[in-house]
């Protein structure tokens, strides 16, 4: 069983080193990975060191090369003793696992299954083999959520570790502690924010002061020691999410650990786990236990699996023992779809695509079955303390998100924004930390509205969507369809991007497509940071523009949001190593190359300015001159 | 040899057929693809006929299943009459081939190395086959544009073939003349445009004002008689651009056909060949009468291929020769740098990336190394009378456009696109139409000011821009990082997007790259249509979206722009040919349908209209009683 799931992803990225910045805090130690470049050779043959460019790194232990990562052993539990630490938790013997957790009538029928399974090779699992580790929960009277902290004034080591993650590590809001800093990469296009208040450079004090006022929260469940603190928020980097999950049609708990794994290695920085159909409490604690990222689920999921998928025989009593069942695993972040209330459901029968949330759905028929105002809504003050106990983040589901371009900002949409509105008051009230989901599919020219509303119906909590997509006719590339969309709201104000994949709308995400969806994200995300001119976000594309320019082109791979990629399709041209060092590339020829040629400008121009300076009497025509009888070419050394 | 170039690629696409809808013109015939559509099964079980949803098509005759075509023959003549029967225009001897034009210095040696060639069973071809045409230019004292006509109050029967295209045949503003309109299909969000002037319904005398005013272009040389007339214009769809070609590293002419039918079929408005190294000229002429969509160049490339690939050796005379050579055998638009003038070269010194343009380094070598404003700047009236007698267009090169984020919007860009807009004016005097290449790099936040740039320097005169590219880090992703900037820039007033392919940077794009390139942009291009508002522009949408909501998966597939590959994500999970019929999808299994859920809310929400219309005396809570009692489910009679 063991060699079923070792890791099967590598991965470390090419030409990286992982390195720690550490804090003031006991146990603040903060990953980095640093891209080492090759030097570049100058006109004259000299050589000019390149310094390493620093990246955020969402890839935890599995990124660190020195660390021999175990899927079966889980990661080690960085943020532990912060927790208890405090000294306001207390662990207590935990809800006991029943077989319906998993699906099942019976503990025996559930392990039949899986004897079956495993006959058929299928590799799906058991309980997760290591230590049950006895949940912690507030103690009585007791808040324990980041919030809360906040609020009282407390700095604490998460805090600190985001300033620091944040800041790439930089000392100052110029100084990136580079070897060599070259003020060409530091050069920065000053960015437009939409109101924004981005810091020069985030404190400790800043993150603290974002996450009492509820601009920002760092979802951390005190139950998921083995993540690393990160914070969603408009002054902040963009982050993205990834959906993961098995369904009643496919797919192992294997499999959805390995994409986990996969992406947080392509960058995303937190991980929902959407599963359905059987064994989603087993999934969910293989992921939990392996992650570094915060993981958020929606637990109406599983309460419907828990009542044979009927949504009418959903009951409060089925729904807080599944959000204690989550809680108590780890969950950082639930979706909760309280906003659907029963008023606003007729709203969207004239729709062309009705409600297409899955979570929207199962309440509206809930609230159909039994003309009432779901219990999420009627309860939502007992669900508030529920998450405060463990420090869940709510991500307030948009239930009424439209699912087409026709529905975009609607009645039924905007109706429940507003509802989430008051919503997030009353979960502040109770120092829980909120953000607010968005959707969905929406034209690009209605994106902006959508922004505004939320920040104003909302109180600046973070927004939290999905793309939108800006056209419906394109399944199969929604990723695309989706990244414009995403890249727009994200300059707007949005402070995390929930990914879409090429299989939106058709099918279950493999690996492939995990990784063309976060990369397209990252795209969208930092094509954001960029226009809101977030500090030192340009420094990537000027180092890798600069390799570009240079024909680093190993540099340029490795500088890439997937170097992989990047190196395969050049191979695909010139597959020579040699190719790689060529002063040329596969699009033009070695006899016609615009960068080639470009040189020759900076030689021409510097020469000028000291024509200019020096000596009024030289003449231009003449330095033409001698231009071309030297062969009009740079690299005369060679 | 000629079983080697017979179509490789299928033209046609799945449930459509081909329709022609003839204007009052003689031969003016516009063809369409209908997507036709399954019926839908409502409640009750009864069915309702969904109309076939018609579509903007430029796969030409090739997209014609009862054309039979042959690489070998060449494209029907569609516009010989009109051309000829202007009465303005003679045939003449033209320009003799000669062995240079093809990268040879004798014909022995291009014999020799094609010989070889096709030992080496590469395909590559010889001259094309099929009648020479003589070729036509305008008779003494006459001009042949389109801007001329259109200037003199005549309307072509190319401006009423592109009236009836951009409209897709409706009679009216309202009416998309199909079998069974259905209301909710017609919904449109009203775009915001800024500023530009989308009437409702494009008459012919509307395409003739703004050729007449320079604000929209018809690229149709007149020996290009093969090509379907389309128009380049902010008022209208907006547009875009598929680059192929061979270069000195790889690829045939066989295959740069392929790309251009492939290019076609996927929805490219237009073709640029951008062909390097050997045998340009017969590529060329392959493409060419193959190609029902308008084709490009960039004939510096072809008159540096004249003087072995040495800039400085660059003279009038060999460019001048290159222009009419081109001319002759029917380019529609070149691309001319006019814009690099001397004094801006110096001020690309200090960039990240220097010059990316090809055409501007050339042009920049060139410059340095006589110490003088190019043939192209001094001699541009010159090129307007070239231009004139053929109709061939401007596109308005910015060979100082920005590589890099770093270099976005600076002096040198905007430099040149001064002297774009002061070049503009001379073409118009000599009734040349024109439209202005854009970036390049550039991030989200600054891409309006180009736009805004343009329409001001340029006088309205349509932009044509590539991408842009809102961040550098994702070498082998730029088909996304430049969707982004190219739907935003569409938005704002583009009215041709170039596109760019996930090889950008990497090498030569193949067949799939084609592909993945077109359909980003399709994307960017129709979404930047639906946020300005261009009427009737969302129908396609709200088709596919309500056969998605129906479940109808062959319709979803087949309105997607890539039915292939949407029908082949779908199969990957779920294989069989009833899961295409199955009222759920893989995503969420039998149980659990959020769309299946919705259609219960539109039964509820069409009954509690009745109830209170009808009587208030009926509780709401016994509806639902009774809609639990029947078992909260719709489809009761399967």
């Amino acid at each position: 069983m063991s060699t079923a799931i070792k890791p099967k992803i590598e991965t470390t990225l090419p030409n990286s080193r992982r390195i720690y910045i550490d804090g003031t805090q006991s146990g603040v130690r903060v990953p980095f990975r640093e891209i080492e470049q090759n030097v570049t050779r100058n006109f004259d043959n000299s050589l000019v060191e390149n310094p390493p460019v620093r990246v955020y790194d969402t890839s935890g232990p599995w990124g660190d090369p020195s660390i021999k990562g175990d899927v079966l052993e889980g990661l080690n539990e960085l943020r532990r003793e912060w927790i208890v630490g405090r000294g306001d938790v207390e662990e207590y013997q935990g809800r006991e696992l029943r077989p319906i957790d998993d699906g099942y009538l019976t503990f025996a029928a559930a392990d039949q299954a899986r004897q079956k399974e495993k006959a058929q090779e299928k590799d799906r699992l058991e309980n997760f083999p290591s230590l049950r580790r006895t949940p912690l929960r507030a103690k009585a009277g007791h808040c324990v959520t980041q919030m809360y902290y906040a609020r009282k004034g407390i700095i604490t080591p998460e805090m600190e570790f985001i300033a620091i993650r944040e800041n790439l590590g930089r000392q100052g809001p110029t100084n990136f502690s580079l070897s060599t800093p070259r003020d060409s990469l530091l050069h920065q296009h000053k960015g437009v924010s939409f109101g924004a208040s981005i810091p020069p450079y985030v404190t400790p004090e800043f993150v603290r002061d974002e996450v009492a006022r509820g601009r920002a929260i760092i979802p951390a469940n005190i139950n998921h020691p083995e993540s690393e603190p990160m914070i969603i928020g408009r002054n902040f980097l963009v982050k993205i999410n990834a959906n993961i999950g098995n369904s009643a049609v496919l797919s192992s708990i294997d499999d959805e650990v390995e994409k986990m794994r996969w992406s947080i290695k392509c960058g995303s920085d937190t991980v929902m786990d959407l599963s359905t159909g059987k064994n989603i409490h087993a999934t969910r604690e293989w992921i939990l236990r392996n992650s570094p990222v915060p993981i958020g689920t929606v637990p109406i999921y599983q309460a419907l699996e828990k009542v044979g998928g009927k949504a009418e025989e959903l009951t409060w009593e089925i729904f807080r023992d599944t959000l204690i069942e989550q809680a108590e695993q780890g969950v950082d972040y639930f979706t909760i779809h309280a906003g659907v209330r029963l008023p606003y459901i007729p709203m969207t029968a004239k729709r062309t695509t009705g409600i297409v949330s899955r979570g929207g759905s199962i309440l509206a028929k809930w609230c159909l079955a039994h003309h009432e105002e779901s219990f999420l809504y009627t309860r939502f003050r007992e669900v508030c303390e529920i998450m405060a106990a463990y420090d869940v983040s709510f991500s307030l589901g948009d239930g009424l998100r439209p699912g087409s371009i026709a529905d975009a900002n609607d009645e039924a949409q905007f109706a429940e924004l507003e509802t989430l509105g008051e919503l997030t008051k009353i979960a502040w009230e109770l120092d829980c930390q909120v953000m607010i989901e968005g959707p969905g599919h929406v034209p690009m020219h209605l994106i902006k509205e959508n922004m505004d509303k939320q920040l104003e119906t909302c109180q600046e909590a973070p927004f939290y969507t999905l793309g939108p997509l800006t056209t419906d006719i394109a399944p199969g590339y929604d990723h695309i369809t989706s990244a414009i969309g995403a890249a727009m709201i994200g300059w707007y104000g949005t402070a995390m991007l929930c990914y879409v994949t090429p299989k939106e709308h058709l099918g279950l995400p493999n690996k492939k497509d995990v990784k063309d969806g976060v990369i397209a994200y990252k795209i969208a995300a930092h094509a954001a940071d960029l226009a809101k001119g977030h500090p030192g976000a340009q420094y990537r594309d000027n180092a890798l523009s600069k390799a570009r320019f240079e024909f680093r082109w190993e540099d340029q791979f490795n500088l890439s949001l997937d170097p992989e990629v990047a190196r395969e399709y050049h191979d695909e041209t010139l597959p020579q190593e040699g190719a790689k060092l060529a002063h040329f590339c596969s699009m033009c020829g070695p006899h016609f190359c615009s960068m080639k040629i470009t040189q020759d400008v900076r030689e021409y121009a510097a020469q000028k300015e000291i024509d200019e300076a020096a000596a009024l009497g030289v003449g231009m025509k003449e330095k033409a001159e001698e231009f071309v009888a030297s062969g009009g070419e740079i690299y005369q050394a060679k």
